[in-house]
């Protein structure tokens, strides 16, 4: 329970809603793995769940930021880098198994009605199975599902098996993904690490803009984690919104084992190179155990 | 009309349908631009665009690649990498304007119905004035106007000036996008690149995976870049799919205004550092003229 001093600071920690998404299922885990200290409030949307971290309507906030099939989830990470002022506190490496769910067995399937993320997660099935279905793209899965359980005619919701559950709804086929490497990856967000700092943390994230004009500049950046032997675990890049061709970026890089110190240094130095850079904190990552996965 | 000759031997032209979509606006700058030699298909998504075009169903296909506000489309990217073979052609810069449309204008809007992308590129202007408002995600811009032009209560869609004419809406609010600097870029594909050769080719994307397991493969490749001093415009991680903390990598480097010789062995030298290379061919960018942009 090595984040219990958090948890029993922070009261209400919010997550993309409604009850029965994947978001629910991964902090209900995390909820029971670190104490059960938390309410968890359900928000409408990831950029509102993200808010209410940041303006104090909730103590934190737990919204996905990576799918090992889909990709990165924009609207956190642009959230992180616009609009808010916060730290991550520890990442959960989250198993999805996607279920194709129905309300009666006996009926044609003609619309599958999903999240955009679900439906790119499983777009093989979909093109195996139901081509010629026509895709609907709702908020969340459990929305999805809650449209099924409404009554929708010759649907099916591809959504978790908690929105079976919860919904009522049968289990037609499971673990309909791409394939069996289906993980989200979790951030636990809040205005401070203080109490965070305390365990192992395993990794950092950098925003940053560099001057994108300058042939190289990527380059220069790297080339500061490769003289510092800074392992980098994902990069990714996202239109500063304001030009096309600019660029911010977002660096995942891992907390050397011998001491932090190295890591420090090379963030100075990255810093020097860059117009802006925000830190948002050492972390520890936690894997999910209850579910299969690499 | 230095595509003509193409256009000639081309005959049908896939895009993302249906009628009314930016896409379909964009196509048909393009198509006028070359001599109207096309006729334009539309297709019910990017990604059977794309493989009609691949399968010899299209001549060649015009599918989004990139918008200024919301980043990599990235069923365009994982499709060019994993599913089929074709070359680039040309890039068309697009400025895209969005416009708030509704049937009835006297009616309170509950409901703001698009595109995802569109509702992204929106989102500033959602949060400003319709904040309470539920987002409901539809398969494109046109097929948003499509659907409140067919009755649906207290909606107002998202989507094209083109949209409004086709469907009969009325423009409530236009240029509703976060900034004025709004641009989609659109690649055009087909199976060769041999007649686009003759014209001045500006720009070539590669797609590679290198070896992630080893710190610092990213950094080695850029070195080789700057090492021909050849510029890159854009880089984009996306998953492989297979694993998590597996990615594959996008990069757009200009052709050298002083020849190609240094591009060659920039992309050779690149290539021994990469388990797979995928050359999508030098193309030509066309700016599009009728629009206000940067």
């Amino acid at each position: 329970m090595f984040l219990g001093g958090v948890g029993r600071i922070m009261s209400v920690l919010g997550f993309l809603g409604p009850n029965g998404t994947h978001s629910e299922e991964a902090a209900i885990y995390m909820n029971t793995l670190l104490g059960n200290n938390w309410v968890l409030k359900p928000y409408r949307s990831i950029y509102e769940a993200i808010a209410a971290a940041d303006e104090g309507e909730a103590d934190c906030c737990f919204v996905p930021v990576e799918n090992s099939i889909e990709g990165s989830v924009r609207i956190t990470l642009d959230t992180l880098a616009h609009d808010v002022d916060l730290k991550i506190n520890m990442e959960l490496v989250w198993a999805v198994h996607n279920q194709l769910l129905v309300k009666d067995s006996r009926e044609k399937i003609t619309k599958l009605i999903s999240h955009p993320q679900a439906l790119a997660q499983c777009r093989k099935y979909i093109k195996m199975n139901y081509s010629a279905a026509e895709l609907v793209e709702v908020s969340s899965t459990a929305h999805a599902a809650e449209v099924v359980a409404a009554g929708m005619k010759n649907a099916a919701a591809i959504a978790s098996k908690r929105s079976a559950d919860i919904y009522n709804l049968t289990v037609l086929d499971k673990d309909i993904q791409d394939n069996c490497d289906n993980v989200t990856r979790f951030i636990l967000l809040s205005k401070t690490t203080s109490s965070i700092n305390k365990t192992d943390p395993e990794k950092t994230m950098l925003i940053c803009q560099m001057d994108g004009s300058k042939a190289g500049s990527l380059c220069d950046v790297l080339a500061e984690f490769a003289k510092y032997n800074i392992n980098m675990t994902h990069i990714e890049s996202r239109p500063t919104r304001m030009q096309l061709g600019r660029y911010m970026f977002f660096f995942e890089v891992e907390v050397p084992l011998d001491g932090r110190e190295r890591l420090i240094k090379a963030i100075a130095a990255v810093k020097k190179k860059c117009f802006w850079l925000k830190d948002m904190g050492l972390f520890p990552v936690i894997k999910a155990e209850n579910k299969k996965w690499r």
